[in-house]
C-alpha cells in the first residue's frame, strides 16, 4: 500500500482516522459535523443491521417509520428530555417557501413523536404490549466530527415499547440489553460489560439507563448501546392512558433502546492494527479474497486456476477475486490487509503445479498451505477460529487493563499510567462522581448488578463514606 | 369487521384512505403533510426493499449513505435543478442553539451532495464506473397529505452512478428501468408501461427521464419509478472531471434513479377490493393465516389440530395462527380479508374429524377443501397461481381501458367517459401537450420507444401537424 497508516504507538486517534479514510469506510462531508458513509463502511453497517433486525424480530418486535420532523412544542413536554436535547437540535423554520407557524426540529430521538401516536393507538390493555422498532437517521448538533463516533447526523435503530406494567417494561429493557450483549460478543467479537448508568449519565427522560460498554485498544471505554426504562414519563407527558384488565385507567409504561453507526467505529477500534482494518468474519462483507500471482507468461493458466477456486467457494463464502493487473501481488497483499478481509488466498504458478494454495489469516498473519480440494473444509472452521480469536484477544486485553482499586491514590495513579477499567467503590453521590471526573477524567461507565454485594465494607473513592455500589470507572469516548 | 370500508363505486379516494387506515398500513402524523408508516405498512416496504436491494446488488451496485442536510448553495449550482426543487424545500436555519451562517436544506434528492463527493473520489477512468445506491428519507414540501402517494417526507432508494461515456450512462439508465419493470411485474404483480418522459415531465436536471407507469383501478396512471440520464449536467455543476484512458480530461457522465414508498400506495390501489387489502403472495408479510373454529367444549382439540398444521407449514411459509378467542370466526374471516393475507386456512371440529382443512383464496374467494397432509403441496402452487392471477387481472383491466385514439374529439370523449390510457399521436411540442392537458387533464405518461415508428402518417392530437411519436396519455396521480 502506497499510503502509510499512522502507527497506534504514534497517535491512536490519527491511526483511527487513517483507517477510516484509507479503508474508504467514511469521508468528511461538506457540511460541518456530518460524514459520508462510503460503500465499504456501509457494508459493515448492513451486516450489523441484518443480524440485529433478525434478533429484534425473534424477540417479537416489528418495524415502523415515524416522521423526521417533530413540532418544537413536543420536545418541551417532558422536562428532562428538553433540557437534555435542546442544545443539540437542528431547527427547520421554513418549508415550501414560507416561514412555519411553529418551528419543527429534526428528531434527535423519537420518543415524543412516537408517544403522540401511541396516544391514538392505545386504549386498552388489549392494545399492549406495543413492540416497535425503527431504523432511521437522527441529528444531534456537533461542532467537531469524529467519524462514526460523534457526528451531527447518524444512523441508528430506536426501539419504543409500551407496556401495561412497570415489571413488563423493565423486563423488556433488560431483554434488549441482553440482545445487545449477545450481538456485541457473538457478531462484533467485542466483550462488553453491562449495567445501569449513574443518574448523571442517564438518558434525558429515563428512569434508568442500562448500557453495554466495551474497551478500545487505547483502554478507553466506548458506550456501544443503551436501553432505557422510561417509567411513565412519556405516557404522562403525552397523556397516554389505557384501561386495565380490571377496568381501571393507568398511564402506560415504556422502554426505549438504541444502537447506532457508532458501532462501526467500535468495531474498527477494537480489532484493527497498524496494517489496517481487522473485521470479524461474521460481519465481513468479504470473507476471503483470492489473489492470483502471475506474470504475463503464465497469466491465463493461473487466472483459470484461481477462477475455478473462486467458483467452488462462492456458493458458500462471501468471496472476491482480485484479477487487477495494474498492481503487484505484494501491493495487493497490503491492500487487502488494509481493507480487513479475514483470509487472503494466494495462488501462484508453483501452488498451481502442486495443486495447492496458501491461506493467510488477517488476524495472526499465519500462512496455511492447503490442498486445492481442501480449501472449503479448511475455511469453514478457520472463520470460526478467527472470530473466536478476535473475541479472546479483546477479552484478554480488557482483563489485562481492568483492576479492582479501592484507594483514590491508586486510582489516580492508574489513570496517570496506562489506565483502563477501574472497578471501584462509590457512595452514590453525584458530587463524588463529579470530583473523581474532574481529577482523573474517569467517569462511571456502568454499575454492574453483580457488583452491588461487593460494596459491603468498602469506602467510596470520593468521600470515604460507606460505598453503596462498585462501579466500572474509565475515560471514555 | 365492525368498521365499514367505503365501496370503490361510492368514492375511490375514500375507499383508498379507508384501506390504508383500517388495515393499519399508515396513519396521519401531527406534522402537516407527513405520515406514520405503521408496522403492517412497513412490512410491505421491507419486502419490497429486500427484493430491490438484491436486484441492485446482482447488477453490481453497492449501498452508501450521504448526509441529510445540503448547503443551500449546492442546490443552486444546477440551474434546472434549483428551479424544480426550490418551492419544495425545508430549510434548517438554526443548529446547536445558533443561527447558521448558511442555511441547510433537507435533501429533496441527493444529486448535489453526492456529486460534491464524487469530485473528491473520481480522478481517473480507473475510478469509473461508480455504482452507488442509498436507502434514505427525503423531504419535498406538500400542503396536502395523500397517504403513501404524496407526502412531505417519504422513504426511497436513490441510485447515483458515474460513467466514463454517455453510452454507458444511458445503458445504466435503461438497465435500471428494466430492473424496475421486472420488479413491478414479478413482485408487485403490476403490469407497467415503460418509456421516456416528455420535456415538461422530466426530472429537474436530467437530459432524459424514463419511467414505469401503471394503471390503477380508477383508470388513472401512477408513476411507479423513474430512471434519469443526467448527461454531464451535475458533473459540470460540480466540476467533476476525469482523465480518460487516452489521457484527456472529460466531465463524468451520470444517471440517477429511484422508487419510493409510493409503491405501497400503488400496490394497494392496483389489487385491493371492497373487502380490503389484497397483496400478491411474494410481497405478503403473512402468506397464510390459520383460523381455528372452536367452541369452549372443543377448543383444546381444535387448537391442537391447528397448531400442528401451523408447525408443519411455518418452516416453508410465512404463517400466522389466530388463536384469539374474543372474536367470532366470522369476524376473524373479515378481519384477515381486510388485512390482505393471500390464503386463509379454516379448520373446525368437522374438518378435524375428516382430517381436512379449507383453504380460502383472498383474490377470488374460492374455497379449496384440502387433506391435512396435502396443505403444503397445495399451498405451494397456489401462491404462484394467486400471484399470476393478480398480474393477469391487472393486465386485463389495463388492456380493457387502453385505446388507440387518433382524433381529438374521440380523445376528449374517452376522458369524459371512463378514461384510461389513450395511445395517441403527438408532434413533440410543449404547447400541444399543455393544450391537451388543459382540456382533458390528461398528460403524456410515457413515450414508449416501440411506438415511434407508428407515428408515420399520423397527425398530432393537439395541432393536426405531423406526429413524431405516439404517447401514452392519461390522467395521473
Amino acid at each position: 500500500m502506497a499510503e502509510r497508516i499512522t502507527p497506534r504507538s504514534e497517535s491512536y486517534s490519527d491511526w483511527y482516522v487513517d483507517i477510516v479514510l484509507k479503508a474508504q469506510l467514511a469521508d468528511y462531508s461538506p457540511v460541518k459535523g456530518t460524514m459520508v458513509i462510503r460503500p465499504r463502511g456501509y457494508a459493515l453497517w448492513e451486516r450489523m443491521q441484518a443480524a440485529l433486525d433478525r434478533m429484534f424480530k425473534e424477540t417479537g418486535h416489528v418495524n415502523a417509520y415515524f416522521p423526521l420532523l417533530i413540532p418544537e412544542s413536543f420536545i418541551k413536554k417532558e422536562a428532562e428530555h428538553v433540557e437534555g436535547f435542546a442544545p443539540e437540535l437542528a431547527v427547520v423554520t421554513h418549508g415550501g417557501g414560507e416561514e412555519l407557524e411553529e418551528p419543527l426540529v429534526i428528531r434527535p430521538t423519537s420518543e415524543t413523536i412516537i408517544w403522540s401516536m401511541y396516544k391514538k393507538w392505545i386504549q386498552s390493555y388489549r392494545d399492549l404490549p406495543l413492540l416497535i422498532n425503527q431504523w432511521a437517521n437522527v441529528l444531534r448538533w456537533e461542532k467537531r466530527t469524529r467519524l462514526f463516533l460523534r457526528t451531527t447526523e447518524f444512523l441508528w435503530q430506536e426501539g419504543h415499547t409500551a407496556h401495561a406494567t412497570a415489571e413488563e417494561a423493565r423486563e423488556e429493557t433488560l431483554k434488549i440489553l441482553e440482545v445487545y450483549r449477545v450481538f456485541a460478543e457473538q457478531y462484533m467479537a467485542l466483550p462488553v460489560l453491562t449495567g445501569v448508568k449513574s443518574e448523571s449519565e442517564k438518558f434525558a427522560g429515563a428512569v434508568e439507563t442500562y448500557a453495554i460498554e466495551a474497551m478500545m485498544q487505547d483502554r478507553k471505554a466506548l458506550q456501544a448501546g443503551t436501553s432505557h426504562f422510561l417509567g411513565q414519563n412519556f405516557a404522562k407527558a403525552f397523556d397516554v392512558t389505557f384501561q386495565t384488565a380490571e377496568g381501571n385507567l393507568d398511564h402506560v409504561w415504556a422502554s426505549s433502546w438504541g444502537v447506532s453507526t457508532r458501532l462501526v467505529g467500535a468495531l474498527i477500534m477494537a480489532h484493527s492494527d497498524d496494517k489496517g482494518l481487522v473485521v470479524p468474519p461474521r460481519l465481513a462483507p468479504t470473507e476471503a479474497v483470492i489473489v492470483p500471482i502471475f506474470k504475463t507468461s503464465n497469466k491465463d493458466a493461473v487466472l483459470s486456476y484461481a477462477r475455478s477456486l473462486h467458483k467452488k467457494l462462492a456458493a458458500e463464502f462471501r468471496m472476491h477475486i482480485d484479477e487487477d493487473d495494474a498492481n503487484s501481488p505484494g501491493w495487493k497483499f497490503s491492500e487487502w490487509e488494509m481493507l480487513g478481509v479475514p483470509v487472503r488466498i494466494e495462488c501462484g504458478p508453483r501452488d498451481m503445479e502442486n495443486n495447492k494454495v496458501v491461506l493467510v489469516r488477517r488476524d495472526t498473519g499465519e500462512k496455511i498451505p492447503t490442498d486445492f480440494d481442501q480449501v472449503a473444509d479448511t475455511l469453514r472452521p478457520l472463520m470460526t477460529e478467527i472470530q473466536d480469536n478476535l473475541y479472546q484477544r479483546a477479552l484478554t486485553f480488557r482483563n489485562e487493563h481492568t483492576r479492582s482499586i479501592d484507594s483514590f491514590d491508586e486510582f489516580v495513579k492508574f489513570f496517570e499510567d496506562d489506565g483502563g477499567f477501574a472497578i471501584s467503590p462509590w457512595c452514590g453521590s453525584a458530587e463524588c462522581e463529579e470530583k473523581i471526573k474532574e481529577e482523573t477524567k474517569a467517569t462511571i461507565r456502568v454499575l454492574p448488578a453483580e457488583n452491588e454485594k461487593e460494596a459491603a465494607g468498602k469506602k467510596c473513592l470520593g468521600c470515604g463514606k460507606d460505598a453503596t455500589n462498585v462501579g466500572v470507572f474509565a475515560r471514555s469516548y
